[in-house]
């Protein structure tokens, strides 16, 4: 289990300069996004790149739910600048965008599918040198601060995949909760329902023990290797803080606290699922984000049609968890006793379904849209949804019930309507 | 903060030789005690590397509770052989011993003082680059595998003293907890202490925003950083498995849950005070190790006097936290509740007396000697005791409450006897 430095404080942002100073930086790139780039976060960047006389060069051109093309595009800027560190200030769209291309162009020579995830891409194993990758983290949801994941939406296949190597996690992520406060509420929510997912999926994950093909040789495990006795320390303590303080953070814009605390709880969260992996949750939402019609959600200054990733993975937890929770009961019961619900009396096989209400009772008061039928889907879509699903294996065999086709395309259907 | 690499389960010892292949490693040190030379943690070691055709040289001369003189032999040893990976097998004196060694021969220009913390060495940063260093740890106590600390008595000054910097951080933890079967009673009694003690004075801590001086630059912060939301975490999880496990593993050998869950707390409690610190504890224990005049604990085969870390930590805690509990008052009662206290009707001014009463009853119950008259110290040997402390300012500094020499003298002489 590898953890990356992370560095936690109001208004630490404005030592990255230092940081840079002390990597022996000369060329920097810095990545964000448009919109992030008017605002305070990047500001207190540029101010301390300024301050430390550091030497950069600015791509703001980064994609909300990046995609191949857009990832290709940071490539071809990053294979350009010749950079020697790179700076990611964003969401998980930016820290994903900065990881790629800081692989990329540290090894010009491969092709991009080269270290795709399999089956779609080749997944070969990182074997040269990255430079630093500083992440400062702007939601409170992905965690990619602390994972070795970089996520894309494959355009030509409708289909989400993306690259997973211990080699492109950040060398540090600095986590200033100051940056929470620029964020609209329904992103807040979405990257707290990811937080959610990731708590919930690392900690019901295929134990390490259990999981197959177990490589013998070290070198080979995935950096997804089921829920262990580590991501399990991490997993529980981020539900436990999304339990208190996701709804406070949402409704409240200057409740420094509770904003504070799910930014934390966004990179111990990554921590745990950076190590144990997530499964169904995140298996079926990259079909659900990859094949958007025309949902545009509230809060995103987008020109396009997205799903955010937050919300595509919540919707369909209620179903999944109301599956998985035969294979560890005790588990979904004590998640749903930290979301709130009273388990005193609770039967150990119902498990799922007294998961499956707290979680819908919990997105009710949160005002998420009731199901996939309320951002565009049908019965219709089914099919689609599960072929996109199936080639995500490397997150789905993680879930601790297998799953058939049929089985998916249940788990979709239970998910159109929540309420 | 900066977590290291630790892989666990029982039976991975085995893959050592595999991890060394990987590492490119042609030259091998491996480095253990001569108790530990003829049990079964070596001879898995020993095995691996045989399996795997890796080139080793072995040396078992480290001593339990090193000085700077069996520092000094070890670190003889490494340049001789000039080796390009390190085994540490053993509990805290053998991972520290390796740490140093590696150190050193790293950098074989530097005089011995120069990494030795300050005010007793330079405490020079380190800038030489370190050989990888895998650490197989053989209690369940220091964390060492988990820190970049490597502790020592001074003889000279007849005080403990360390070498503390993230350079020295193993680069691979192997916790199996097959080798903890191996530990005698006393072993595990001792080592759990130091875990306790590690918990509870990593969660007690300075917090990290009240620590001064405060560099500027982050380069030139310390390792122990005061306590802090992220070492919090695994602070309260190390105390909650050693209020559930210790007493079964000690009594037990054959209670391999609760020999595996204290060998991993023994990890969890090192991740967090090797970012948060220790304080007045540790900052005692090391005059009243240093100091040691004739006491030979039970189930230690060595031919000279010496009290047990573990011990020499844990017999002035009852002290220590009711001294300290008037500055986080709601920390120490957390810490009592957790180790068993009913805190229904307490009040938060008592925190302290109830925390220094739970640990007083916890100690009684585990056959812990009756305080510091009972391993041969007296009234008389305060004023030594005192002046071996002062010098811990390292440690002492992250006391929560700000310590005279009057009040130390208080703690010692309340810690000489305890029920």
């Amino acid at each position: 289990m590898a953890i990356s430095n992370i560095r936690y404080g109001e208004g630490v942002t404005k030592e990255i300069g230092m940081d840079l100073q002390n990597l022996g930086a000369r060329r920097v790139c810095l990545m964000t996004d448009k919109n992030l780039s008017q605002l305070p976060p990047v500001t207190a960047v540029l101010n301390s790149l300024a301050k430390y006389g550091i030497n950069f060069q600015m791509y703001d051109n980064v994609r909300v739910e990046p995609t191949d093309q857009s990832f290709l595009d940071a490539i071809k800027f990053a294979k350009k600048g010749e950079f020697d560190a790179y700076v990611a200030v964003g969401g998980g769209s930016v820290i994903d965008t900065c990881k790629a291309a800081n692989l990329y162009a540290s090894g010009p020579m491969s092709d991009f599918l080269d270290y795709v995830n399999a089956p779609i891409g080749k997944g070969k194993p990182v074997s040269v040198p990255l430079k630093p990758l500083i992440a400062v983290p702007t939601t409170a949801g992905t965690g990619s601060e602390t994972t070795g994941v970089a996520i894309f939406d494959f355009k030509e296949l409708k289909v989400k995949t993306g690259i997973a190597s211990r080699a492109i996690k950040p060398t540090l992520g600095i986590i200033d909760p100051l940056h929470t406060l620029s964020m609209p509420e329904r992103i807040v929510a979405n990257s707290g329902f990811d937080v959610l997912c990731h708590a919930l999926e690392s900690y019901t994950a295929l134990p390490y023990n259990m999981r197959s093909p177990c490589p013998s040789n070290p070198i080979n495990r995935p950096a997804y290797q089921g829920s262990n006795p580590i991501s399990d320390v991490w997993a529980l303590h981020a539900l436990r803080i999304v339990a208190k303080y996701l709804k406070r953070a949402i409704r409240n814009p200057e409740d420094r606290e509770a904003r504070a605390k799910m930014h934390l709880a966004s990179a111990f969260a990554g921590i745990g699922f950076g190590n144990a992996g997530v499964h169904l949750c995140h298996g079926m939402s990259y079909p659900i984000s990859g094949l958007v019609k025309i949902y545009k959600p509230k809060d995103y200054n987008v020109d396009h049609s997205l799903v955010p990733h937050g919300l595509s993975v919540v919707l369909t937890s209620p179903a999944v968890f109301a599956f998985t929770a035969q294979m560890h009961p005790e588990r979904h019961l004590e998640a749903a006793e930290i979301l709130g619900a009273d388990i005193r009396t609770a039967r150990i096989k119902d498990a799922g379904f007294i998961l499956a209400d707290t979680l819908r009772k919990f997105l009710f008061d949160l005002n998420v849209d009731d199901g996939l039928a309320a951002i565009g889907y049908s019965k219709a879509d089914i099919p689609a949804l599960v072929k996109g699903t199936l080639p995500q294996e490397r997150v789905t065999k993680l879930s601790p019930r297998p799953q058939t086709e049929e089985d998916l395309s249940a788990l979709f259907e239970a998910s159109m309507k929540l309420y």
